[in-house]
């Protein structure tokens, strides 16, 4: 059987790309996302056309069983899972406390944090009796410091942050690998970022620092390093990692 | 009107005292718990016995409107809250990830983080058209590493650490003082700590590192410095510090 | 014998104030500056005046065996020191790596890191042996995160964090508290910001923002504070908090 | 002319191993060390016999001009530095306080931080002017938190892991990508842990967490991400990760 590598929230940045890059290393690339059907054959056919294998699901993450069904389908009619990148977003833009719903508040942590939970809840008692696993998991500055107008977003990936230590204290000893990657800058993503900022800005933002100028995060070579922890040998893992554009200050600087 | 200091968790550890504290310095205390109305009538007896005053209220906190309500009713009928102190734990004990059902986590969530969440969105627009109020947050070890066991705490403990810097972050400039004030160790506490053992371990602890050992953290110290911090003056606010007894060792070292 | 709060870098900013703040709970103050005599002479002037008791002295911490010699001679002399303040900056401003030299570099560890080992190292022995003392150490910004222009800085500063939570993790047992404080902000202190901006630009930013704006920090505040924390009960001591103007940015956020 | 791979603490752990990796991919390894000639020339020895090219030099970092000298050196006999690996170390095992001689904590910080000064100072401005280079820094846990018995090694790796900091925040937007490498664990390495623990306790952990148990870190495996990092392109450049054997716990978790 092939090995598996499941990606849950696979748009046309990082997820997407970190899909393919385990594809053509000779995985079977599980793609889920929300919606966008069209989007999401047109990755799985480029990954066939470039010698891959590729599976596409529509996913609505936060209903509920859904995660749940998908890891125990892909594992009855694919394979193990050997890698899933945990790559659901939780950013709603900047908004201060008043522009905050509580709904708002509640699908951060249900995307956020809750969302991997039940990821991790379905799949590490598979990978522990495997022996083996991969959970990389996608993060964001604000799991680090929390900003104004990031009080849902902030409090979401505040949370994923300590989960993911203590997934990786009670799991690293069996076998489990799980990574916490932190995206300290803007992604050259038109899925996430550019729909974030609209058409408009976001092309200009690419005008500006993209390009050439490598001022925003490529997915393909972020993908790279998604990648490389994914091999790193069990004597030597990496739990926490950050990633920018040369260009850009580390959050701490700014 | 007498300035007010609301209590969100007023066992008889932290939150019960830190109330007695602020009632001792003029301040009328509403002390708000779950349940016990026994002991919620003798903390105001006690307060009032000393000469402050102070009201109990049973709350609910995972109920729906139970905080905004009582935020209102509290304005409405006592006075304006200057200090709100958040003292909801979210502590189960050591689960593993299989142990810990989306039930619980989920709770942890909306005791840890979303309560906090909803406190802020009643008072923060209260306070910022007076121009000042303090936000005391209780925290705990799991905001700043998750460890084995602690999926929901660290979850929902993380998610409040950022959350109370996105608050002072949008806030701190408009008057109103938010602290992130971490318990790194075991309080001298029969509501809290004592129900987490039992009876009797709590009992042992007491008479091993208790009494004149001071290896348990008195909540009255305590409460002495919950109280320095709301008193700041507003040229050097503290947002986050620790405390602990001086024969434990920092999270860090352990 | 009266009981010694000694204060190493008492400029007319937060060592000299602190120094006053216990100077009037009763502490006799002993004042270490470099130079400015007449300086020196006035604080103590000032705290005699109001009633208290305190000694000037000339100490060029940098000079082999000066601070090892002034906690001798204080303590044969005056009395057993119970608490010391450690509050030499090694701020040279912002300077890039080609403008630091290597003597600068070498300065700021003497300054930031080096003084406090040799203070910990004559002192802690004695404070031990009493079974209780508290070392108060004045940190900044650059302890938590080295921005361009301040590697000299940074790096005495990041050594002098690690260093007090090394000799915490040793002494709190012994009943030495060790407190880290993190000076996040402009500090209205003549002697140091002042020197470092130049008369005009510091009457500048006093106008802006100092005054009844209260965004500079104010030493007769953040003494209030120093004070607190060494007067904790050992049941529950502060190891690390931070201070700053409600009206600024926390190092994290900007 | 060949790019240069210079390693500054080339033992027979990390130092020469990431040298070796780097030759393999065709840089030309400068291996310096401060003595044991003969085992450097077997470093380099072995790198040739893999059909790869290098020089040994033995280099006693903390003397007066000698990074320097060898800088200069290797630039004008080999060709440019693209990469540096600043690797020395300054651990000495645990010491009290009353152990930790002065001279001892200056020599931490003289290997520990200085050093790296010395070597940024006269590297950076160079490689500025080529537009690109890389400065990889081995660090330890104590760069994250201070031990007790880690007064000389936690002051320095602290100071070590802001000036890495500062360094980035002044260089990265030039192209020097510059990589804190947090080695949280025990390595499989004679000549450091080898030494530290003496040959009979370093055989029987090697016995106990060594070989198939991969619960030493592996100098091999180590290298992979060391290398991964200075190949990662500019616009998703790492700035700090921790690597661990997968059955260790991670630094905040003990």
């Amino acid at each position: 059987m092939q090995k598996v590598c499941l990606v849950i929230g696979a748009g046309a940045g990082i997820g997407g790309t970190v899909g393919k890059r385990f594809a053509t290393a000779g995985y079977h690339a599980v793609l889920c996302r929300r919606s966008d059907e069209e989007g999401l054959l047109r990755q799985v056919a480029e990954i066939e056309a470039a010698g891959g294998s590729a599976t596409g699901r529509l996913l609505n993450a936060v209903e509920e069983g859904s995660i749940e069904n998908c890891v125990a389908e892909v594992e009855a009619d694919i394979g193990p899972i050997e890698v899933v990148l945990y790559n659901l977003g939780a950013q709603i833009g900047n908004r201060s406390l008043q522009e905050t719903s509580y709904k708002n508040f509640e699908l951060g942590w249900r995307l956020g944090t809750f969302g991997l939970f039940r990821t991790a809840s379905v799949l590490c008692p598979r990978m522990e009796e495997r022996g083996k696993g991969v959970i990389l998991v996608t993060s964001a500055t604000s799991a680090m410091r929390g900003n104004a107008g990031q009080h849902s977003h902030a409090a979401a990936m505040g949370g994923r942050r300590m989960l993911c230590q203590s997934l990786n204290a009670q799991f690293a000893s069996s076998g489990i690998h799980v990574a916490h990657i932190l995206i300290d800058g803007a992604v050259d993503a038109p899925d996430t970022l550019g729909k974030l900022l609209g058409a408009e800005q976001f092309q200009a933002l690419r005008e500006q620092r993209g390009g050439e100028n490598d001022g925003l995060m490529l997915p393909e070579e972020i993908a790279q390093t998604y990648f490389h922890v994914a091999q790193q040998h069990r004597s030597a893992w990496t739990h926490e990692l950050d990633l920018r554009a040369y260009s850009d200050l580390a959050w701490w600087n700014h």
